[in-house]
């Protein structure tokens, strides 16, 4: 974590005086951070970045992907109580977010683990605050997917409405250059074999149901193109209906869900004197 | 919304290059964006922002506040592709986002209608997004509270731990001057009639049950002190309990879940050239 | 004081080269920081973080808020030559205008020793170093009335060109809401009236004569209204006619002077070896 | 005005939303920047640059650099109520305080008339707004000497405590290469004659007194080097003193007055509908 | 192109005031951007933004990808003499930079262009101008590799001291998921197969020579893994010695000197009223 | 170096997260920077920083300015192989281009060696990078000229084509004032002896040949004004034809080419364990 980045959450959270908390200072304080609910953890890599930018000394007991349950003390914190007060809110509110998010991101990873396949997230981010979530995410057993545009080319629907599968992924693979793999979203086993055939590395099977994917992943074993390309199903999967995708020949399923609708993990900072 | 702001949010979401959208750009395009559920929708001043800084043309349907029903159509664009593709991901992320939360935040309103409760959020919120998610807030029906720790002194539990009440609350007035409101946290009875007598303007009734507070407000009306302070109450509150602080003579309600625990509403761009 | 504001100022002052300096450095070298007329010093803190982020140890012997004589030494410096000469002209220019701004304000303060009056600021401030000009009036004994826009409401007469005063107050303390404090500027004791009665918080009479606000104050005596608002007065004040107020009831006073016609208080860093 | 430094003062002044204001708009309004005070405008371009990004139209009846009367209107504005309030601050901020320096330059630059002498400023300025300093500087009629470290290489008594003249005109011209000026700070006529012999391009007298200089200008001219060097005065100067050094033969003198101890211009602005 | 690229590099080129220019502005003035030498055309598109951003009206003759020869005209620019003054040495820099290195790239290109063998860079790169630089290999008919850690797995010699090839692959590939590719740099046939068995995408030759390279690649035809990786050589490439590798079965090479030992192509503006 | 400047190249290099490098951390490693050819090394004291930030120990062996063979090592390092091989990349970057600079620059200043003609650079830089490119020609035994528009006043061919010389001058003395040398590009002996007359401090002669140069100084010589001014050629020059100018009575050349045509200098990391 940057010290930019440390400094810029301080600021949203302190605004231009630390008002009553300065008042408080030159008191040597022990206290601890502990969570209030099961889970998985995430975001103490930057809890501690963040106390020891204001100086108070971190003890970690909780390491990045453990499990927790209800009252474990994640952090210990010496030093002067205006230190640990300053930095309570934003870590607690890092903490919260990106637990938040390795622990749905686990549930879905638990529910697929009789199988092989992968959990990712989406482009469904926090504006500014993707790349804490995507970490969680991985923290949480998951994987990134595409963090920015930059990253692998994906050929989606409102793309095909302005150019056919065939021209899309020619021009793609010239976008994407040898170290980059290029994707595309189809409806439909005709559309998934056109993808397959102009040389896409990877198929997304987009909000089609769990019949119309083994339809289609029978269809390319068939024609022996099973092997040629990674396939991805996507579009509304939680945790509570990812399971039946188990059974299916994929190789990952992306989860928007796991970063768009979790809810922060509960954390408190108590002092302990 | 500034043009840094814009700028960070797409940089975030483009990388170093825009891909396969350059390779795209040219073509005259009409697009819509659509809601795929009920809600309240916020974050459309936001999305006016982004799409006007990449030069496409856009028409507002549904205001920032307005309720909307599933299929609703939110905004029409009409420019070159590329700038809506551009624009497409973190323009559906912020109005996700901030109409989740408003949308939660009204069902919270809703619950205390019959009363003249306010409900406001706290500094529960995703680090470098706490302005939007504010306003999300404001534009459901709530209220901020504080921004950050310069609006208004609010002397906590862990503070508590630092000094007793009555030298706190007397620090804090000197901190607040005229102009800023002082609030305690208190958890009895006994603690909210010192904070009251100290000069606290207002009372936050923090993690305690129906009965407790109103056994506070009532001693408060006895001694004739209720008019001179104004009543929050804290903690764990949620759409599905809330209702129940609705009989109390409270004057606001701080709900962390309105921030912390809503998903994103959904919505969608779609090309119809 | 945020290392991306030490590194702001420096920037500034430096230019892309140290020039000169660099060729001074490797000397172990002795300085202090002295001052050279009679006031209030402010600053001392920023002046400590820059010298240490240069690498430089600092003895601070006038902590911010002292009062200083000519010649006082208010901070010792030891360490390479170069970090002291790089740091020299920020640090100077901060404390000279911040203890500049803590002297003047401390004048009006003692001015009005005599009473229970207040003294704040106003938003008239040197755009981009407000914060550090608040936090000065803070140590002269003054208070920082409003830092921007969202910290309070402030019904000015602008404002009232556009709407009239009761719909005014309706619609902000709707923007207020309970945290937030609402302020009406008033000319008459008729305004004052019927800001009080449309429910402001704060009442400022603004650029109103001693005797205009005298009568406007016995008036709300008489009405019974003088406890629930606070009353402020404002427009030119200076520290030479601030004392008539002292025989007022008023909560407070703003004046714009502190910041706005400070001079920088003189200190010089003298290298003893 | 580069749009960045626009928006990190507006957003200095709003803070995290505009409040009231918000709710002010929609209404087409006029109003004029009105100048309370006899003096020299400067900041002109500034404001215009404010209020041209809120989207309001300016136009600009006083220059920079005019002489201005009070009641004299400087801008006028016709747009959005909004946009008008939104730039209200800022925009004032920077007038107030670029005119103050420009009139007091002016009042310097007034006395010295009969002469040759110019008048320059000095980097005693406030952090982060040295460029609009420095430019009212310039618009009053005066120069901006040095803006930082890397302008040119100036030998000051601290450095001369490390090193001896001779050997610091030797290390400084050759950081200083041929396009930048080396001066030399001097307390008495033998370090004057030290640093010319040096190779000084330019002496400035350090709080010497008028008889001082005088003899040191006089043993430059027997032993013809006067026209070898450029000669400045520097220390304590005030528009009350400076009228004193028009005699001198000097290029020119040095006020850190003029910024250090300027106060602001007083602007107001009024919607006239 | 950004805003806030564009602001960087202009407050880079003109410090804190525009100097003489400032004094120039007001005229009505025509100018051309001409190329001095043959070669690729890039930084067009960024020019264009610089002008336009300073006012400048802009027509451009030749593309972003354009061969050009001596004295070709590439941009016609006509708007105020300030703003053409302003923005010349910015927008000349970015040509001359991006032009030197699409067409050293599209010298390599040229020599491979009997073969399917693609050209690409490395991460050897201007700090802070890299996404320019990436973008002009790009324009010059190359592909710009990895961006930044983030993009691909690359495990080098270096990591390879640290752990053997198989546990290097399978960590890789647990970094990298589904959507990136795993590459390494081998320096022997045994490296080279082993690294294809451990799972590999892409094998990297590392500064081995032609002879070696070409043993390797056999080796993988007949043990019939040709298919299952890309092939890259690198190490010591230039547009010298480039040509030999035509006659190998690689999949691209990459080639650090397009970047980092291009000159800048010879452009000027010149003013043409 | 500011942290600032560190945080930005890495955060360039590293994009939004480190990969495979995190899992290689935690293992205590030494390593060396050597470097592959002959030349000037610079950027150590970057590079130093750089490591320094990363918490990796760092012993420079080289500083800035030495004479470097091929396989002399230039820093040791030793620490957490994670912060080794997350600063590699941007340390030899600036290494390379740094120390490219420093070597051409060298080169130049000895072939000149026998005069007293000193070597300066231009604005011809890489965006962004000036600082450190002007620095790296410092480290090499050469002048930066002017660092932005505002350091000196440099009238060109294009201003002459908007206003004449004598005017020119005027207008830019004004602008210089007294701390800011003026200097005119000249293209024959008139326009020389025009320029002199109008008071330039500064005359370059622009693209002209070696004898006209000679003429027009011989000119000078004549009318006794060679004193007057300080003499520079400019246009084309490289190390290759550089040595004809050393016989003439010039005070400086520039040689953008020492920067826009130099390439980077062959730095590798190597860890020993």
């Amino acid at each position: 974590m940057l010290i930019r980045e440390i400094e810029t959450f301080l600021e949203e959270d302190w605004g231009w005086t630390e008002g009553l908390i300065e008042s408080l200072s030159g008191v040597r304080t022990k206290a601890v951070i502990l969570v209030n609910e099961k889970g998985v953890v995430a975001g103490v890599e930057e809890a501690k970045a963040i106390f020891e930018y204001l100086g108070v000394d971190v003890r970690v007991l909780k390491e990045d992907g453990s499990d927790v349950a209800k009252g474990d003390v994640v952090i210990e914190l010496e030093g002067d109580s205006a230190g640990i007060l300053k930095g309570e809110r934003v870590a607690l509110n890092i903490l919260g977010r990106m637990s938040g998010i390795a622990t749905t991101t686990k549930k879905c990873v638990d529910m697929l683990a009789s199988s092989k396949i992968k959990v990712s997230c989406t482009r469904k981010t926090t504006p500014g605050f993707r790349k804490f979530e995507k970490k969680a995410v991985r923290i949480g057993g998951g994987y990134p997917h595409r963090f920015s545009l930059s990253d692998a080319v994906l050929i989606k629907d409102n793309h095909l409405k302005l150019m056919n599968i065939e021209d899309a992924v020619n021009i793609a693979k010239r976008v994407a250059g040898p170290m980059m793999k290029v994707e595309v979203e189809v409806e439909s086993c005709e559309e998934c074999l056109r993808a397959v055939n102009a040389g896409a590395d990877v198929i997304m099977f987009d909000n089609m149901n769990i019949e119309e994917i083994r339809r289609c992943i029978d269809m390319l074993k068939q024609k022996g193109l099973r092997g040629k390309v990674l396939l991805e199903a996507s579009g509304n999967l939680t945790p509570e209906n990812i399971r039946q995708y188990a059974e299916l020949d994929l190789d990952f399923v992306s989860v928007g869900y796991i970063i768009h609708s979790s809810g922060f993990l509960d954390f408190s900072l108590e002092i302990i004197r």
